[in-house]
């Protein structure tokens, strides 16, 4: 029997999120702030006014285990946003989550299973990339959490932990043969679901980011007095470089990569000096792995090439390399089988083209991703929304899966 | 007569310029800075003991007036440096007009006409441009001055000028009447003189500085999650703009012209957010004005053409402006007559691609100015020299010019 959801209590949770932090239409609540530790709070309750028993740990993870034996599904999110963002991004995960708890546990048709809800703390990497979920599943180190600093204000993790209360409760780690994985629900970030009139995704692998640095290095100069046949501009170096690149790579893309330049620093970036230094943020995406190493050999054999022309030398630094991570098979047709009961032939299944705690904890146990539509594919802004009649449907469809998935169906 | 410097007294008087404020082997000495305002205590010591009278204005130029009647030159430069940068840009023209001074003024030879010596305040630009000379003739207002902050430390002109107690004084301008011209030495700041084994060059001309801004704008939205065919990525089409700018401008430029992109900006310059907006500072130089007005326009048809095929609005602007100046035939005919009496040979005719007070002072008088080389070509670095025989040679042919201007030769 399908679980029974109240889509009001949904939407009434969900503004009460937004509320806290609220900044216009969307909410302005960094990892640790004082608005992210009260919505941290406000959901300790709700856990416990829901059956279930929260502990929030030293790296600042809430975590609401529903009492008793029987089989367990970790679903949930993150609650703090990205600076002036939107009022969905993670607390609809954590909603739906506590909702499907509520409609699941202690119910005769669960027959014992049951949800428990976890809101991971820093999922938006204001102190570091996915420190709440990499510490539940063993990642993080305590010299990883010494390093932690926000990017935005310079404080240290460990000051906003201290401040917040948390620092000297233990971390919280994925208890042993507890779950039978794990399920996150999240906007789209993306326009396929409105665009194509569907109400729900069915995330089928999470795309890995490869982060390079490029940095060029040329002489800094007088602009005035320079000669340009002796000039060795690392400005010039990286423009010619970056169209290069961009006008190589849709022959040796896949179907759905992206590729980003988020930055172009020109050392010293005055108007009368010779940049003699180009630091370039280069990112390429994409859920399959041969896509991603065949990119990042066309992006190293361009800047050779470049760099072997002259006049500038071209050095390229990865700094970040997450492998694409495959959504549970048998998870994905669960909540498939939940919207052949919600709302008939209104899914597809389709990749993340972002990071989301779902990857971290794919390493350990199955996991599963659930997308509902984002109106205009706006995200990290604080115009982000979606309409209450697909936010029902989605936790609908949710709780639905949850209820499919501890079934073992 | 040829007038008789002392060698060993200019590098003297610039070794104690370089040891007020000294960095490494260069100075830091920025516009009003307690080192700037030492140096120019020191100036108004050197003046007087060589028969001049020193009056610091309340825009802190220097000024020291040869007492008596007679034909007058003004001679001179400046005394702040960029920061952390070379010991002699700017202070090698004032120790020159000074050693002038003293080899000229109430000589014999002479028979009355003399040299006044000026530092002119903030050539280097910290707060403004060229804003101690534009003063001295008459073209910064109160207003202008009210609108000057230090572009390093935020601190306004007017603060700075008060602490270093010039506020209260009345500010200089041209005595009418009163001068030949205005001559100026400097190093040459790049590589023409010493590649070519010349000790003087001869400046025909000082560039114009066209400085544009140019604003892209687009979308900015999640990296991972929009697709490349709906992006419009304003740093996409700022590497676009500028490679096709640096493929088109070699056909219509002129023999001596440069440009310099010193600056891209991307906003927000995070490594996945793609740019909604892309600034760039784009400036050319050149000594021909008819070369420049036709850049202007391959840099506004290249921009229309770009918007034109979208998916980024571009706007080009103009920043600045300043016309080129034509040195004075006469002085730079006096100049290579000072060449064939002291380095006979050793001389070429070049213009100035970095801008100089001189260029203020020549829409006011006939103008001119004198380089010696600079090793490496270097400039605007603390490891910015010039070999001690050039400094003296140099000195000799400027004492020489000076001679030949003040008898009308």
């Amino acid at each position: 029997m399908r679980p029974t959801i109240d889509g009001n209590r949904v939407l009434s949770d969900l503004n009460a999120l937004r509320a806290i932090g609220a900044y216009k239409t969307g909410v302005h609540k960094p990892t640790l702030s004082a608005e992210h530790i009260a919505s941290l709070a406000w959901l300790e309750t709700r856990m416990r006014d829901a059956g279930l028993e929260p502990v929030t740990d030293g790296i600042g993870n809430v975590l609401g285990r529903a009492p008793g034996t029987g089989r367990r599904l970790l679903a949930g999110s993150h609650l703090e946003s990205q600076n002036h963002a939107g009022w969905l991004d993670g607390p609809l995960g954590v909603v739906y989550a506590l909702e499907a708890a509520r409609a699941i546990n202690g119910s005769a048709a669960a027959g014992g299973a049951a949800v428990d809800v976890i809101a991971f703390c820093d999922e938006e990497g204001h102190f570091g990339h996915f420190l709440g979920s990499r510490s539940f599943i063993g990642g993080v180190s305590e010299a990883d959490l010494d390093a932690a600093v926000d990017r935005t204000t310079g404080r240290t993790m460990r000051a906003a932990l201290a401040a917040a209360g948390f620092a000297e409760r233990p971390r919280l780690g994925v208890e042993k043969g507890r779950y039978a994985g794990y399920i996150e629900a999240h906007i789209e970030q993306g326009d396929n679901l409105e665009s194509g009139g569907i109400s729900i995704g069915v995330v089928t692998s999470i795309v890995g980011i490869w982060q390079f640095r490029i940095v060029i290095e040329g002489v800094q100069n007088h602009a005035g007095t320079t000669r340009m046949a002796i000039r060795r501009d690392a400005g010039v170096a990286a423009v010619r470089l970056l169209a290069d690149l961009h006008d190589t790579f849709p022959a040796h893309i896949g179907p759905r990569t992206v590729w980003t330049v988020g930055r172009i620093a020109l050392d010293p970036g005055a108007p009368s000096i010779i940049p003699g230094r180009a630091e370039i943020l280069f990112q390429i995406r994409d859920d399959d792995l041969a896509t991603l190493e065949r990119l990042e050999g066309v992006l190293r054999d361009t800047a050779k090439a470049h760099a072997a022309k002259g006049p500038c030398s071209i050095v390229v630094e990865k700094l970040r390399g997450s492998l694409p991570a495959r959504m549970s098979p048998a998870f994905q047709d669960a909540i498939e089988r939940g919207v052949a009961e919600v709302c008939p032939g209104k899914s597809m299944r389709l990749p993340s083209g972002a990071g989301h705690d779902a990857q971290v904890l794919s390493t350990v146990m199955p996991a599963a991703m659930m997308f509902v539509p984002s109106i205009g594919g706006i995200s990290h802004h604080w115009t982000e929304n979606t309409s209450d009649a697909d936010l029902v449907t989605g936790a609908d469809v949710f709780a639905a899966a949850c209820a499919h998935i501890l079934a073992g169906r």
